[in-house]
């Protein structure tokens, strides 16, 4: 015995020999009240100092692994709760698949990431809209951690508030002020990001007697239908102009079904398509919607990522004193993904709600992740980062519209900023099969039709998501997709 | 104008006078294609440096708030999606409250937060069983998040993994392979906590058609017991023994009704009770468990806070291969609750469903608090931190002890380990208003009835938490409350 111990690099040593000892109880190769070799003993057999040992030692006892007999030495203990092992408890087998409920199994069948493209090392891939990390400044998140550290200490360790951490929830108000939104009447939760806050918003809107009822523009971001079909809702997607959805066809549907229970929009940067949706558009839209009283569940996505053209003030800006929006923020897309930290901004009955479903599901947001974006901000740090990021993104969209506009002169284009361009091709071009041929040559993005509403629809769209490839790929990449596509067009 | 600008210490100057001059044009102060003083003007009259303006309004011209003419200065831009604010917009009010659905109102009504009792200043607080931060050693927590930074750097801050981040899941992985558990078929998942570990579990477990039926220890945990009715469970609760849950109850609950879904436990340690399940009882509710094929959730519940006798295994070591155990852990009890990390493992099969619900709630869990975490483990911190918490709450643990039995001799006592002791009163001691007038000398805790399944029972018992209470504070607040009660046994 004890031959089989092996140290490893970065852990104290007194805690792997306690936990070796540990495992060896654990697996009955030391039984109770068998004696223990002496300090000594054991440093020989183990090739570390005595020392070692005996804190080693003590930390057994401590954990209740061991009793000391004085002047005798260390002796294991009776094992609590041992009993059943390999023994009975090892026939207790549960079909948990046969006992998944509904929820459980679409949660799995409509997980992206489970039937997502597996790229080979090598692969230029524009399926990924997430920020370049590149473009992080490390030293100034270390700094506004150490700053928050300074400040707050041993309270940010400990539980904070459902509602989220009131320096941050006071400087994204002031935030949303700043972007024109009437902040009378309303409030502001904070969620583990757009998904949580989405997600509790939706559990709060659906009906419980009846299946709810949803509109949004089609296509639109695939989380989004997601967690709509999740929550049991039916979704009627409205199609797509190059300016915003089409408001003829909404107001044909509100006509006919005026029961929706929501309405999701992306008025800017809108995902897939990156359309930023026209003035004209904003009030026709928010017009019908308030004649009808279909609340507005408003995703901010990208609003910073703008490269051109005047400030464009969210949709919630629009209604002034109105409750009828609510808007979830993140900066998960133009910032950290990593911390997740978003805000559903909207009117404070509603938001008295949603803080207490919060605290039901998550308790609260990490305090830490809320106070390093806090101080972040506070610094200064996120407008510079900002700017550079939008310098470099710009460039990069740029460079691949150029490209594709050379290469793809078929594909109808769309995207006026973001991290990603929207593709429609002629018909007789479907982009999985596009998606095929192009693996081969190396190549991944993402086939437009997971986007759509309807099952079969959108087979000729594609979303190139540019941020996390090399300029260089950016070309070549779109040189092979334009090859392959001329094959299908051919044909 | 230009009067009201006031400078706030903490920010960058640049931004704050960019922010201001947002404002004045949100809200409508500044016109469209009106020109902004220049920047020698606007230095002056602001008094900041020149530069600090130039870089203020090349930050507006980059937000789209402004347009510059060469040689002739800034103009403020044609704000876009204004239009329908304070018109239409202010007239759409909708009734929010009229809006939720039963389980957002039950989400407030069972919010313990929102009836929590108010305590002034000054007043000795029995009611939380938070750790004491002041035991935090935050140098070590720094030195974590550095040693990881440096390690990993910017991927940190991207995104991560629903599954969780893959060192700290081969970690706990270990960790609980050292507690006994057999790992063979089973996987792990890490979430936001065990609130979220515990909701998740429940939604997928919970039936699609009828309503759920759970097996619990009476009383029990009020945020599982909000939880499971918030999900829809029907709760039944079998009475606590000083060993443990009354297993002839069970047996008889078992035999009259098999199809309950789940059952919640707490082996250790139990809350509110504190009591730990004696080895016998242990192997005879999972004798039973198994033979009517009911799951088990398992709440991992201050396993580590142990003051003595010997180490215990949690109920999934106790069934080797068999997956029939769900073991929902957190470190949050014990160590920084602001850092929302726990995890469930089970079978394999279960933890994959899990972890598309999971993506499909918050994408992932913290990345920067799962990796402090993790290297704050594998340094070695947390054995150091536990074996000091130890000793600072058994002290205080033995001290409240020995003030009931002094002050409060007709409370029967019980709690063998954790941060708070629970009293069980002659029925005569109505703990509700025995708390009414406590809260007038000053003192609070909390009622024992929320423990309880039914409404109206446990009213004779209460929950005393003393963490965060000092030794003095410890010594006056029990002499309170044992006065007040003696007034309640003397009627």
């Amino acid at each position: 015995m004890f031959q089989d111990f092996k140290l490893v690099g970065d852990r104290p040593v007194a805690i792997q020999v306690k936990e070796y000892v540990k495992r060896l109880i654990i697996k009955g190769a030391l039984q109770a009240d068998q004696k223990l070799p002496s300090t000594r003993e054991m440093s020989s057999l183990l090739k570390v100092s005595r020392n070692t040992v005996i804190a080693a030692y003590e930390g057994l006892e401590d954990d209740g692994f061991t009793y000391t007999i004085p002047g005798k030495g260390s002796y294991v203990t009776a094992m609590v709760g041992h009993l059943a092992a390999d023994n009975e408890g090892t026939a207790w087998q549960i079909d948990w698949k046969a006992r998944m409920n509904e929820y459980a199994i679409s949660a799995v069948e409509l997980d992206m990431m489970k039937q997502g493209i597996r790229a080979e090392k090598g692969t230029i891939s524009f399926t990924s809209i997430a920020p370049d990390e590149q473009l992080f400044d490390m030293g100034d998140v270390r700094r506004a951690f150490m700053d928050r550290m300074a400040i707050e200490g041993q309270v940010l360790l400990n539980y904070g508030y459902a509602k989220g951490y009131k320096p941050l929830i006071d400087y994204l108000m002031r935030y949303m002020e700043n972007k024109g939104v009437d902040l009378s009447g309303k409030d502001m939760v904070i969620t583990n990001g757009f998904t949580e806050g989405f997600d509790i918003v939706l559990s709060a809107l659906r009906p419980s007697t009846r299946r709810g009822a949803a509109i949004c523009e089609n296509p639109t971001h695939h989380t989004a239908i997601k967690n709509l079909k999740l929550q049991g809702f039916e979704i009627t997607g409205i199609p797509m102009r190059n300016d915003g959805m089409d408001v003829e066809q909404l107001e044909a549907v509100l006509h006919k079904q005026n029961s929706f229970d929501l309405a999701y929009l992306t008025p800017s940067y809108h995902n897939p398509t990156g359309i930023v949706m026209s003035p004209a558009k904003r009030s026709a839209v928010m017009k019908l919607l308030m004649h009808y009283q279909i609340p507005v569940i408003e995703d901010g996505f990208n609003e910073e990522l703008r490269y051109s053209g005047a400030h464009v003030a969210p949709l919630i800006a629009t209604v002034g004193q109105g409750n009828g929006v609510i808007y979830i923020g993140s900066f998960s897309k133009v910032l950290f993904p990593g911390l997740r930290v978003g805000w559903v901004l909207g009117d404070k009955a509603l938001i008295d709600n949603l803080e207490s479903m919060k605290r039901a599901r998550t308790i609260h947001t990490s305090t830490i992740d809320q106070s390093i974006l806090y101080q972040y901000l506070l610094n200064g740090n996120f407008d510079k980062y900002v700017k550079k990021a939008r310098m470099e993104y710009k460039r990069k969209y740029e460079l691949t519209k150029a490209c594709c506009e050379a290469h793809l002169p078929e594909a109808q284009l769309s995207g006026d900023g973001g991290l990603h361009l929207f593709l429609t091709f002629p018909s007789e071009v479907n982009t999985r099969q596009l998606l095929e041929a192009c693996i081969e040559q190396g190549v991944i993005f993402t086939p437009g039709d997971k986007f759509f509403i309807q099952e079969g629809t959108g087979t000729n769209t594609l979303r190139l998501g540019f941020s996390r490839v090399t300029d260089e790929n950016i070309v070549r990449g779109i040189q092979i997709i334009g090859k392959q596509a001329r094959r299908f067009l051919e044909t």
